[in-house]
């Protein structure tokens, strides 16, 4: 995907590259082997519709820390990518394994985030081009009637409220063959989109209302054992240790120790490590509601201390997450630094893949001017940077050294794939 | 697939766009019935693994001239586009159905054409980048042992026998899973490659000793005038009228009177289509070997007379096609102008479309600074070059008028697919 545009790859702090060119080096090298074993993975577990993976690169290490199974952010792609894409929602579609012709997407409600709507209308024009008849079904209980919004890029989504007929749900008399979630259904699974006769992906069990990440996290590490096997490596350079709570209360101060002492464990583990492999960083750990989406409820520490001494406002923070859902089970995860930066300021940015079946479409780099480089990025003030692959992440130049930004990319590739497998084998195990 | 390149597409001439206008007009008019027929299509008529399609845009009309199922020329693809082939790849070799990570492609014997193997170079590596293990194994009887081929581009081929152990291929001890040809079996099929229990694709009967260009364009009236029904139009406007005579000896003179007979009524049919749309130009034919290939075999005749009056030079060059193959059979094919022209020099232009599986990935025009409008392109002194299509001819948008560059090619993509699926029901047929 290059060549002739001049390529915005961001500069890569090359002080701790050691073990991940080895790693990058480990891959490339057996790149045959690597992809005949995911080919036989989506042969046992099928790739969820849609995804995207937010990476941490550490120069030590290269692990996913989320896994977004309604991606949004569609419009944060590099619109070069665009027909890779369509063919890759084509593919998509075409294995729902019945036919279909008209597609309602269901969105996110908070229909004043104009990035959002920006997403969405992408999203919607991406099916549109790949050959669909599309509609936006809204489950806002505010939206009473289509309304047309216009967007500051010049595009404008079309929202109209989703209704339910029998086994059917409709837009108007727009009746879908296929009902594609954009919405994490955080607050659960509304009446209006159970046991529907229609194909619905992804599945609703899958909302964040059913999920946990140390659930995806579990998963996750058994892949990453899999394939660290299958490479010769250790599991540890792409798999980030983690631990769990299951009954909190951050105003109420309730499973506070449990909490401290996963801190301790797991920063003395994360300790371990880096002195195995002479890393010099101090160790961090990242505390986040377990069922949390749109980076809320997320905090770093660096010790113990710094999660019992958190003050109100810090408690209230993280109390709660989106639309207000309570925090009581949170996940205790290795900090992964990373050491990418962008631009002339050296901003902090982390790569976000986003996937459609089993294909790498496209990236960008989630950017944060004013976070370091132990922080989480998806916070306000962050922007985003379209990645231009110079060539996208399925195609490695084993001529090229390990360096080339392509090769950097097909090892996000893999990585953000392993985190998609996770997610495939998750939605086999919850029903 | 845009934009920020500046994008190398070649002026149309915009002299007879009356029809074609309208042509484009209901193609995007169409455009999720269209799309959702083809999906209906190919769930009944599996799309070949690859081909090319030769297009002519006379301006009242577009048409395939010729659809080759064994393509060469990737080399002459925009790098641009090669995630997009490389995902189709992989599409097409899961939907093989068991699983592949070993690739054979049996290439042409004409080891000396630099040209063609920069293809296989391309080929190879976009295979080898979709994941797979890939190697070339010649049906030369020239070549004894492996040979590395370097090639202006840099990039060189290694070229080995092909072996037989019982009812496998083999290169050396490579044993592929799969047999990809991209020889055209102009001269049958070798024993070799006969009732192997490996997979393999193009089935050896799509060879060009088992295929007529008259049964393709049989099978191609029959898809343009479904599909012209679908969305109401003169199914002439995408087919080129065509007649075939069986048993014609150029040298000898036998079979003239059919082929007299034939050219002159086929160019009062066409005669007559020009008359009911007012088209200002000389009707013309082209006369082809039914079987033949590489542009050989091929003459334009504006009269019966000129078929007549071919001196001993000229029926030399209409006998024998590819590999010394004797043409006794003719298809004599409506004449498309080339309205299309290319640079500075209004050089003649046809555009070449590639697809993989049923996507379209990529194309070029064949420029012709020496032959007219009237003429075959495919000949020496013919260039290349590369599309840069400003989105891909998978994804029109209804926002831009007909004339945009995107919308030409969106056009072009339904036609080069109406032509696959041509070839797609005449796989079915054969046996």
């Amino acid at each position: 995907m290059s060549a002739t545009a001049p390529s915005p790859v961001p500069h890569l702090t090359t002080a701790l590259t050691g073990p991940l060119h080895r790693l990058e080096r480990e891959l490339l090298a057996r790149q045959t082997a690597i992809e005949s074993w995911f080919r036989a993975q989506w042969r046992r577990s099928p790739a969820p519709f849609y995804a995207s993976v937010d990476l941490r690169n550490s120069g030590y290490k290269v692990a996913p820390v989320d896994t977004n199974l309604f991606p949004a952010g569609f419009n944060n792609l590099n619109p070069a990518f665009e027909s890779l894409s369509i063919q890759a929602l084509q593919q998509a579609v075409e294995r729902l394994g019945s036919p279909v012709d008209r597609i309602v997407i269901v969105p996110e409600s908070h229909t004043r985030n104009v990035y959002y709507l920006e997403n969405l209308a992408v999203l919607e024009g991406l099916l549109e081009r790949a050959g669909f008849a599309v509609r936006l079904g809204s489950l806002s209980p505010d939206l009473e009637e289509e309304t047309v919004i216009e967007l500051p890029s010049g595009a404008d989504v079309r929202l109209a409220p989703l209704a339910r007929r029998g086994r059917r749900v409709t837009v108007g008399d727009f009746d879908p063959d296929f009902v594609l979630l954009n919405n994490d259904l955080s607050g659960g699974t509304p009446p209006i989109l159970e046991d529907l006769e229609q194909i619905l992906r992804p599945a609703t069990r899958l909302g964040w209302a059913n999920r946990l990440k140390s659930v995806h996290f579990s998963f996750y590490q058994g892949v990453a054992k899999e394939f660290a096997a299958l490479i010769g490596i250790d599991p540890w350079f792409i798999d980030p240790m983690f631990r769990n709570c299951g009954a909190i209360d951050f105003m109420k101060r309730e499973g506070q120790s449990c909490l401290e002492r996963n801190v301790e464990e797991l920063l003395d583990a994360v300790t371990r490590k880096y002195a195995e492999y002479d890393v010099q960083c101090r160790p961090f750990v990242m505390v986040k509601a377990d069922a949390g989406t749109y980076g809320m409820g997320v905090m770093t520490a660096h010790s113990a201390e710094e999660v019992m001494e958190l003050n109100r406002k810090q408690r209230t923070k993280m109390s709660t997450t989106k639309e207000g859902q309570k925090v009581t089970k949170v996940i205790i995860q290795e900090g992964v630094y990373t050491h990418e930066t962008w631009g002339a300021g050296n901003a902090v940015a982390e790569p976000v893949v986003y996937m459609i079946d089993h294909n790498v479409v496209g990236g960008f780099y989630r950017v944060h001017t004013g976070r370091s480089s132990s922080e989480n990025l998806n916070a306000p003030g962050m922007r985003f940077e379209p990645l231009a692959f110079e060539e996208c992440c399925i195609s490695p130049d084993p001529d090229q050294g390990p360096d080339a930004h392509s090769n950097r990319f097909y090892t996000y590739g893999v990585i953000s794939r392993l985190a998609l497998l996770a997610a495939a084998r998750e939605s086999l195990s919850v029903t």
